[in-house]
């Protein structure tokens, strides 16, 4: 290196130098890991990945994946990120494999649809410090990098998850993986809001679901009733007919949130119960204007939507500021004014969408 | 008349003669009744309809429906059966218009989808004797005559009512109308039954549907929640974003049942609160097994689907004998166990379809 010669940046005003991960480990090439994969890949980054066999390699490696051994020589490659993209219930023992071989210059991640357990694990396996959590919204009914494409990430939105001791400088890392990375949108929140919001939007009317579907097959009359069934029975049970080990394993992880959304929505129901037996009409008038605010969110976004018109963009755009003492506060906040987060633009400044009831 | 011919049926060995349903009249060109009318004429019958409004004239007497200038001349015209397909709450008014110049030849029928507040204005009419109800599992979210159209009643499935009173042979001539008159199937039961039951597949899930959307409204993490919303969500609270004041006239006219119904899920909601509470495996295992018998139906349904390449008939064929004495209790026992008719083949045989839980 030849000393005195002036570093490129010197005499710039230079930008808050952003984080980014050029590499990124993913271990499990199924139907998310593989889909990031090809995704990353695409926009340029390294991607080097490990499956528990073999069978993906030959695909992966001709898409311009690179293809490991093991587990653990993702870690010791050193990679910006490592995304664990198996199942739920392997996490324990990948962390396990992994606690020993571990840098601390990795960021480690994840895309599974509970963050507080996922975290509690990263956590018993020591690598807590090096944790953001991941969750994207995506997914269909297959699974397997067979089924793996890009587009199932088109315009998807993340949850990124931090706790009281995430590094700033390490969600970064994976919002650039996420934003630029992938083309991709995030929210970032606390495990425990996630999970709430999760309990409330997938795995308590999952239950419901099952609960309409349990009332029809306990009725004397149930063949008559499905004779008579139309579009809004189709729709309300279709979710419990999907395998219903996995949806109890969903549930169950996420235990407590479920109940208390689930006696929530028995008092709403015996309300409205109440409510018809009194003929009391105002407050079944109530009832059913309450989610007003709801429908006018939808009849807003199918304005939107590109199919009637509307701009591809749905959403006011934006920016928010973030703070070193403040930045969890200010992510929350801004998540729950409906903003998603679109790009850092430096390491205190994201541009933001926002899609909000009103 | 030339006396000492000979009849032309005479010296034969004559089935059992159907009562036939030749010249049909239909009050109201609206989505149900224009589809039917349409429908009607296509497969040869004589339609005479009648519409608040003679927008549709022009078009329907193209068509081949002949038009008539007021609701009583659909009467004097002594039709073989009068449908009544106007709006549930225009029902009263249509009665007591149509009481002065009914013709006891004619059978009364309806499309409502609500049975036993039907019957109830009907008798009050004192039209009780001349009625047999119908109920067309049809529809979509458009109206008016322009929006209907005979495919909409492409393989429906009709309920027909009757309670202690039915005159056998009016059931019979409805059932023409249905089976051969508009290729359509049936099955046939009593008013508590039907109303129970769409209580059981519709009006109460539409209360489900809203309070879930209600869940999502008073969270103050909504924008979160709806932000991570994927199809689950929005299967489940499609019917809630429909006009609530529609669903809340439906859920009202069908209140008793539907408040048993919500008390009985409020009740299951709670159990499997409870059962998460107390960590309790077996009973989570149950509520979610609970629901096979449901989930079996529906896997064969699409193994037996044409797109699946199966039959384009789905279930097995066989027939029901009816007797005088007892064709109530054999109607119902026979939609019980999953059949529908085909078509009366005789006054006292119908051919069936069955399509059951097992």
């Amino acid at each position: 290196m030849v000393t005195g010669m002036m570093h490129p940046m010197q005499g710039m005003h230079a930008s808050p130098i952003l984080t980014s991960a050029h590499k990124i480990a993913i271990a499990g090439l199924g139907l998310i890991g593989g889909s990031l994969a090809r995704r990353l890949v695409e926009q340029g980054r390294y991607v080097v990945a490990w499956n528990h066999n073999d069978r993906p390699y030959q695909a992966a490696t001709e898409l311009g994946i690179h293809c490991v051994e093991s587990l653990e020589a993702l870690a010791t490659g050193k990679p910006d990120v490592l995304v664990l993209a198996t199942p739920l219930r392997t996490i324990p023992d990948m962390l396990k494999a992994l606690a020993p071989v571990w840098h601390p210059s990795i960021t480690l991640s994840d895309v599974g649809s509970v963050k507080g357990m996922v975290r509690q694990q990263v956590e018993a396996a020591g690598l807590g410090r090096y944790y953001v959590g991941a969750h994207p919204m995506a997914g269909n009914e297959h699974s397997g990098f067979a089924a793996s494409e890009s587009a199932l990430l088109d315009d998807a939105l993340w949850a990124v998850t931090f706790d009281g001791t995430t590094d700033y400088s390490r969600l970064l890392t994976v919002a650039d993986m996420i934003c630029k990375g992938s083309d991709n949108r995030l929210i970032a929140l606390d495990d425990t809001t996630h999970d709430a919001c999760a309990a409330l939007i997938s795995h308590m009317p999952h239950v419901v679901s099952t609960a309409l579907s349990n009332q029809l097959v306990d009725s004397p009359d149930r063949n008559i009733a499905l004779a008579l069934s139309a579009g809004s029975w189709r729709d309300m049970t279709r979710v419990s007919l999907t395998d219903p080990g996995r949806t109890r394993a969903m549930v169950v992880e996420d235990a407590t949130n479920v109940e208390i959304l689930l006696r929530q929505m028995a008092v709403r129901l015996t309300a409205v119960a109440d409510a018809l037996h009194a003929d009391d009409q105002t407050a079944v008038d109530s009832f059913f204007a309450a989610a007003d605010p709801f429908r006018r969110f939808k009849a807003q976004e199918r304005r939107d939507s590109p199919e009637s018109g509307g701009d591809t963009v749905v959403g006011a755009t934006g920016s928010i500021e973030l703070h070193d003492d403040s930045w969890r506060d200010e992510l929350l906040d801004s998540a729950r004014r409906g903003e998603q987060i679109t790009a850092f633009t430096t390491t205190h400044q994201a541009s933001i969408l926002t899609r909000a009831m009103s």
